[in-house]
């Protein structure tokens, strides 16, 4: 397991957290000086937020600890490809490298449908890698989806 | 003075309030059923969070005030135009219409570096007007930026 893998598997233990709440199995943590910072993971029906994506809570959870919304020299890994607004959260927090598990085809906004941190106009371009231990972050999204269906219909 | 422009004039108080504060001067508010349920300037420096701009602050509000992460009857009015972050958690958040002042060349991404809200994949596309009371709302950033060179030449 190389360090990518190893630091992807602390998300995925923060997106099974997610999951055992009933939330959407998303998880994200937030590295520094070979150090975990920050933890995160998706809360939105928890907390009625919009905003509780697992990497908002763990940006803010950096910001918090570090005393600064500056993150330029840490690293975020997340289980899911970004959306629009945890893009450009990594985008106005700074990060320095983004590694993320799955692609969405429906909100992915580092590759999939959009490519944000490669807008000329931002004051900052994130560095991203893709398909991180893919597989098992996909799994639990699929598995997740598949129990909510089986529970509507029964 | 028409709708808009009312309801953009308490958005540029926010933003007052913010340059008050020394932060970069940027407000907005959220009207639903023809009344404001959020309000919200530029914290970024004050709280030292990333996320802490004028429109993430009253939506997190309005979530809150509404007790849903669903924001669908609301409209929001910001002083400029909306980053990616913003941009983001507006389409997240459902939010219907979309009323901005200034243009933003440098991070806009409603409609100057790129248009988040006319992505096909996205499952929501909030509409648009651009321009309300921009002269008044650009001219407060400028005076700010322009205050801030001048002290840091003195």
């Amino acid at each position: 397991m190389n360090t990518q893998e190893k630091w992807m598997k602390e998300a995925i233990k923060q997106a099974k957290k997610a999951y055992e709440k009933d939330e959407v199995p998303i998880g994200c943590v937030i590295v520094k000086d070979n150090k975990i910072i920050a933890r995160g993971y998706n809360k939105r029906e928890m907390l009625q937020q919009s905003y509780a994506h697992a990497e908002m809570i763990a940006i803010q959870k950096a910001c918090k600890k570090l005393n600064t919304w500056r993150l330029e020299e840490c690293d975020l890994y997340v289980t899911l490809e970004p959306c629009p607004m945890c893009a450009g959260a990594i985008i106005q927090s700074r990060i320095r490298n983004v590694y993320y598990g799955a692609s969405d085809f429906k909100g992915g906004s580092v590759k999939t449908c959009i490519q944000l941190f490669d807008i000329k106009q931002y004051n900052h371009h994130p560095s991203y890698v893709s398909g991180i231990c893919e597989q098992e972050c996909a799994q639990l999204l699929k598995t997740f989806f598949k129990n909510k269906r089986n529970k509507n219909k029964s």
